[in-house]
């Protein structure tokens, strides 16, 4: 039996994105944003949604160019901290002592701790009620060697991404591989 | 030290969204996308991404309204079968034994077995290259009774949803909690 909860926005398994951007004065700064996913794979791109309100919007507008840095389990509290201040007011690099390092891609920072980075160029936008989608199309993606299979493909156990869980506003890390896609089910063939 | 994947459509946390939807001739079917997030919190909007190809990217655009059913661990591999099969083809409910339940607030089937349904309508659609973003407003939301805590509120930890991997192409399960959003990165204020 099925119990209602509302028109909530749950998907039960939300990424933990931080969006780097440099400001107007050229002041590197990252945001939290829950709001995203992959919205093509060719061009490939990601979508995330942010606030007007929030001061990465007018980076991002200006300098239509940004990164997603993906904190690993051991920087859970930094990544929480980034989605509690504004870096209109605060250094929130400077704060957590993390290090904002230029992308050779884009003109954005990125996380230098955290083991994923990717590198996006705005390709649209997107008015939808209090949120502006921002797309941007993947120019590359780069993860620490630490970070990588023995064949140099990125391995989730050594990542270890956070769930962001949108009802409880809490994280969870990765738990046991379950099975290989296009696999599993073959046994319904 | 950095290495470039290349770019890759990888935001290492993924969700397993299975969109049930009814044919041209009132057939349920369903098809699983991991390229999906939310998008707006008002109007609560979810958008995922899908292939002019794939069968249900028609019955979406023919009926407008949607669901988007997380399975649970325990259904690895019926979730599996459905980003296998085609259902132009086959009927993957009658295949895998899945119940479609038809919703009472919009004209799509869900998966009753699954903990958690969304039920959606489509408010827009952009194109992005090879995939239609289609983005829907969320109109409900319903959760299992066994996956509510004592207070009424979605518990992932019994939810347990699946993660989707896109470079492994594989699942993982829900890991340990690590904190409270807005309050793990408190220590650094």
């Amino acid at each position: 039996m099925k119990r209602s909860i509302g028109a909530e926005t749950f998907l039960c398994v939300h990424p933990d994105l931080i969006v780097g951007t440099y400001d107007h004065q050229g002041r590197p700064n990252m945001m939290a944003a829950a709001w995203g996913g992959i919205c093509s794979s060719d061009p490939p791109s990601v979508g995330i949604s942010i606030r007007p309100s929030r001061y990465t919007h007018q980076s991002l507008l200006a300098k239509r160019e940004f990164t997603i840095s993906i904190p690993s389990e051991h920087y859970v509290a930094e990544a929480d901290y980034v989605g509690i201040e504004s870096g209109k007011t605060v250094d929130k690099f400077a704060v957590t002592g993390l290090t904002p390092k230029k992308s050779d891609l884009v003109d954005a920072p990125y996380v230098d701790e955290f083991p994923v980075v990717i590198e996006c160029r705005l390709s649209n936008t997107l008015e939808l009620g209090v949120h502006t989608l921002f797309i941007g199309e993947i120019l590359d993606v780069k993860v620490d060697e630490a970070g990588l299979s023995p064949e140099g493909k990125p391995d989730l156990t050594k990542i270890r991404p956070l769930v962001y869980d949108s009802i409880e506003m809490g994280y969870y890390g990765l738990g046991e591989f379950l099975g290989r896609a296009f696999s599993k089910g073959r046994s319904f063939k």
